[in-house]
């Protein structure tokens, strides 16, 4: 799944703190980078605009350069998060969104691990959501009409056969490079039987595609319906190895699986396409939390890790990873949301040390 | 919200067992309302067809019949669970969606509330979740077609000012009725803002309706986006009263909120119109167990109290559900999902000696 790994003089990042605690940890996230050194070609960054403030100030909350620059000159990149009106804003859309199509990066990948209490302990919750990033009612084809009585409004939830095949091959890859090698794919096609039954049908499938041979016969496959998948997290996250959902189950589901693991604040993601990758972590902008210096930068860190292991830096994702999760292992440095009384510096200072 | 309470001589009930599990825990709720004796209209039970097994045996999971006699004959009525088939079936079509549409069933109230462990004591989850019944992606409007890259698939997801409002008036007055007052309204308007905006912003009016005249100035309005909703419950379920859902968040929701409470076998819910009420335990038809004699019943007893307090009768109500919280406090009697060894007559019979 690793992009070309083709040798490169320079790593270009494109870095979109966004809004929020964004911008505090997506810059927390850079210094992890740079402190690794001749682990991985030098980085260079680009700072890029998007989000609700740049749409306050521009009226466009996905400018189109930040869309070219990172199409054209950027290796990868850092995402941050987004604020999201009160109100419905004419005009305004998430920039998010519309980054993962415009890219076409239609695999979210969000591994939820919680840190063993020693080293070499098994992890009590190891899990992965693999999220369908392009379609469902992320395609926001929505209307409204007025009748006599009153409004009414619809939504298009697309699935179609091309994004469930590559999804599905994205999570039996993923599945395959696990100890476990379960994969569960996510539907509620009890309802939803013609877009959720082609879901859950395309990725079934996925074995028998021609030139697969038999890879994936290792793999077991299970099914869950998406109500009774939450439950499940919340009684019994060991059953669990890899979930492949549709994008609003993924949504979900990946913030249940967060909610396990201790805070949001720890949750990495990356946004994939067969051409260019982002990291994100995937907490939000948490408004109530922004400025006091106190948001968790972990979960950009391990964004920035995960997203350099896609790219086949393994050496400088493993030092990122093993430097937070002694970090939080220790426990003596953590922010407000892991019940710890540091700052976002001190946490980063931390890292930073193990590295 | 009570339904007329003109006296009634008798009280017919439908009971729609259904499939798996539902044929062992519906016949022990109607044991458990024989047992209230004076407390209620002498009851009067009739058996109904739908299910899974009914569409195989008849091409129809929900026989005419059924809703004919439902809408005609009964007072009320008590549905198990369905289980649904593993693969697509042309024709089937689940018969507790098409129950709750064709007899306008638009409210599904669900509280869920764990047992103190001590009389008296403060519960440590304890909320409602009122989820929309009759729209959203429920109304199955999905259709497939053929293209050169493969088939595309189309679902529909209506949200309409009428539905958003009754289901909004609905829980304001649940959240009114309640100590605390709060209501949060669960939507994803950063992704769909026009079909969770209208939702969204139909219920926030509610309060300024014609007539209402600041009946709900004492209720506290709160808003959370459904996947922050899922963290949030798992993370502080406290902040959460009455929470406010279109139809498949509302799904969701009461599952995950089932995992806080030990057992979805511990969940009840109403499916409630303006003209009828059907008792429906939240779990499903777990054909895993079925035939094994350990189904929970208190999941279908306390449906069958929410059923009867709809209807008005709180005395009969009050007398199931303290029964149940005994039973379930005492921890002698209880079956496997809530780490007990008894069998569901067993439970039944603790519950009957209670009450
Ligand atoms: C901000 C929002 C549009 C986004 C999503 O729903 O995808 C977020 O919740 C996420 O999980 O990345
Ligand atoms: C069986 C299924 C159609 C149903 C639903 O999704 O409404 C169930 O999950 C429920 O919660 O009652």
């Amino acid at each position: 799944r690793s992009l070309s790994t083709t040798a490169r003089k320079s790593l270009k990042i494109g870095l979109i703190p966004a809004d929020g605690i964004g911008r505090e940890v997506i810059p927390a996230a850079k210094s992890a980078i740079e402190a690794l050194g001749s682990d991985i070609p030098k980085p260079e960054f680009i700072d890029l605009l998007a989000g609700w403030e740049t749409f306050t100030k521009t009226g466009n909350a996905l400018p189109h350069e930040t869309v070219d620059v990172l199409r054209n000159e950027c290796d990868c990149a850092l995402f941050g998060s987004v604020s999201s009106p009160s109100k419905k804003v004419v005009g305004y859309s998430s920039p998010i969104v519309a980054l993962r199509k415009e890219l076409d990066l239609y695999a979210n990948i969000r591994p939820v691990l919680s840190v063993a209490s020693e080293a070499g302990q098994k992890a009590a919750v190891d899990l992965v959501v693999v999220r369908e990033n392009t379609e469902c009612l992320y395609v926001k084809q929505e209307e409204q009409i007025f009748t006599e009585n009153g409004r009414e409004a619809r939504a298009t939830r697309l699935i179609t056969e091309r994004a469930s095949r590559r999804i599905g091959q994205m999570a039996f890859e993923i599945a395959l490079s696990r100890p476990r090698k379960h994969l569960t794919i996510i539907h509620k096609s009890n309802v939803l039987s013609i877009t959720d039954g082609l879901f859950r049908e395309t990725v079934r499938k996925v074995p028998t595609l021609p030139g697969v041979d038999g890879k994936y016969d290792s793999v077991t496959i299970m099914e869950q319906l998406v109500d009774s998948a939450v439950y499940r997290l919340f009684r019994e996250p060991e059953v669990f190895d890899v979930m492949v959902a549709p994008n609003l189950y993924g949504d979900i589901l990946s913030d249940a699986a967060a909610a396990l693991v201790g805070s949001l604040g720890l949750v990495p993601s990356i946004n994939a396409g067969d051409n260019f990758v982002m990291g994100e972590p995937v907490h939000g902008s948490a408004p109530d939390i922004v400025g006091k210096g106190i948001s968790n930068p972990l979960a950009s860190i391990r964004s920035a890790a995960l997203m350099l292991r896609h790219l086949g830096y393994i050496k400088g994702a493993d030092r990122l990873d093993t430097a937070v999760d002694q970090v939080i292992r220790e426990g003596t440095t953590l922010t407000p949301d892991l019940q710890g009384t540091s700052s976002t510096t001190e946490v980063l200072d931390a890292v930073l040390k193990k590295i």
